[in-house]
């Protein structure tokens, strides 16, 4: 099962440690090492056994990887893989774990020109409201959707190699350009969080006490790191905006119908929502374990 | 721990259900009868042990029953009420499990004049996206903020009696006005409902081949059921549409400094969120499970 020698993580918190996790435990590399910027995160990664050894600067950390993951948050990746696409050894692969993709995935094939590593741009769809290596866990991105992106400097070898390690990870790999990936990830996963936040920040406080499930549900998401969510409406602020404005046009047309009192109107539109909802509640539950091979999506 | 003889449950859904095993798990009562309009659910009911006999006519149902609990959708309650309040036994109490308050105390409080009953609102703030009592369980309201409505009107003892019926369920119990309790549910309950359903309606169904976790909580309550909550919010349209415009405010705001690229002026939005929604989170974890008492909120 093993797939690399050396896979070095920079930046070791949830989704790093979660990689770092599993690699371990499918076996997929012989060493995993972790780059980090703070001490304190280092020994927690070490005592959680998601990494095999830390290093505190990037050039030490990468000699001799050959598989080499930013899971920075989004801002730091472009600064990240300046020194990455320098120093990585020759045919080294180089990928990231952004939510983002159109503006890390651009940059990263400029460096590319200079460099003796092959980028691949991924988005492991995978986490929760936390951040941390603390919260980390092996099997993270089981069945999770996995987006993998392909343009047209990209390398069909470095490409199946990063494709099958997510899949190796559990990851339902899907390969899209990083303009599709960036404008479905608006709808699916920007959005629903701006709307999270909305909602947590408009409640009176007061009211939270008689808060149900209904509540805890729809705003988990707000409960996010804001800098980390901050970056990434930011570095996908057009479609994100465009997603918000989707959005907007079924709720001003829920509220319409609601102002006029029109009772078949409000159950038709929540009947489409619903019907929605349930087909992907049905595809989630009964998601196909075996992902998509990856000469199907070329 | 016998706080009744006989309760009659009128509608026995998840709701419904629940309370008939709670009752029962708990020993509140002797026996418990539930009404129904299908003989369908009657059997599923009985075959569940959420109720001891089932009826199929409200006066058969309530002969003889000293708490008579209307868990029907609640567009429904006021025509069950109008029987109930005329057929119940001198001395009865009546409730319901409504999810809107004014209107349905209103009407009830009309209907008590010319009755020997006694009314008082209830809202047990549990349940989920499903609605059949497949579904109920008896522990459904253990820790669950549950509502109990006091008026001008309102005959004190009763209120106890109600009031202490859904803490032996388990629930943590609030006393406030009908008025008081719409303002609240519609922002921590309707509102969720009305962006959860804008949402999912949003989304393109290609797109949801993609959607992980967050979307999937933030839009989960869009499964639910399409005619009872259009009745909900109808029957609680104005504290609706003025809960909206609060979320509008908050979401317009993170909207305007995105559009800017204020990255300070992002996070300030979504930091205070995230504390508000961190704050709910804390609370409901150490929820203190005694319930207020009844004299405190006298």
């Amino acid at each position: 099962m093993r797939q690399f020698n050396k896979v070095t993580i920079i930046g070791v918190g949830l989704i790093g440690g979660s990689i770092g996790l599993a690699i371990k435990k499918k076996g997929l590399a012989k060493k995993v090492a972790g780059v980090f910027r703070r001490k304190s995160t280092l020994k927690k990664a070490l005592a959680r056994k998601a990494v095999d050894k830390g290093y505190m600067t990037v050039e030490e950390g990468i000699k001799g990887a050959d598989l080499i993951i930013v899971a920075t948050p989004v801002s730091k990746i472009i600064e990240v893989l300046r020194k990455v696409m320098k120093k990585a050894r020759r045919g080294a692969i180089v990928t990231d774990a952004g939510s983002t993709k159109k503006l890390v995935v651009d940059r990263a094939e400029k460096l590319s020109r200079k460099s003796n590593a092959y980028f691949v741009g991924s988005h492991p769809m995978a986490g929760s409201e936390h951040s941390s290596v603390e919260f980390a866990r092996d099997n993270l991105f089981e069945g999770s959707p996995c987006i993998v992106t392909k343009t047209a400097r990209t390398n069909k070898t470095a490409l199946k190699k990063v494709a099958n390690f997510w899949k190796g990870l559990g990851g339902n790999v899907k390969v899209m350009t990083p303009r599709q990936h960036d404008r479905s990830v608006a709808l699916i996963s920007h959005l629903p969080h701006i709307v999270a936040f909305s909602l947590a920040g408009a409640i009176p406080e007061k009211e939270l006490a008689y808060a149900a499930e209904g509540f805890k549900d729809t705003t988990r998401v707000a409960s996010s790191d804001p800098h980390l969510w901050a970056d990434i409406f930011l570095t996908n602020k057009e479609d994100v905006l465009n997603a918000c404005r989707l959005f907007e046009k079924y709720y001003k047309n829920i509220l319409k119908v609601l102002s006029k009192g029109d009772y078949e109107g409000v159950v038709a539109l929540l009947k489409k929502a619903k019907l929605k909802r349930d087909t992907f509640k049905n595809k989630s539950e009964f998601r196909n374990p075996k992902s998509e091979t990856i000469s199907k999506s070329e």
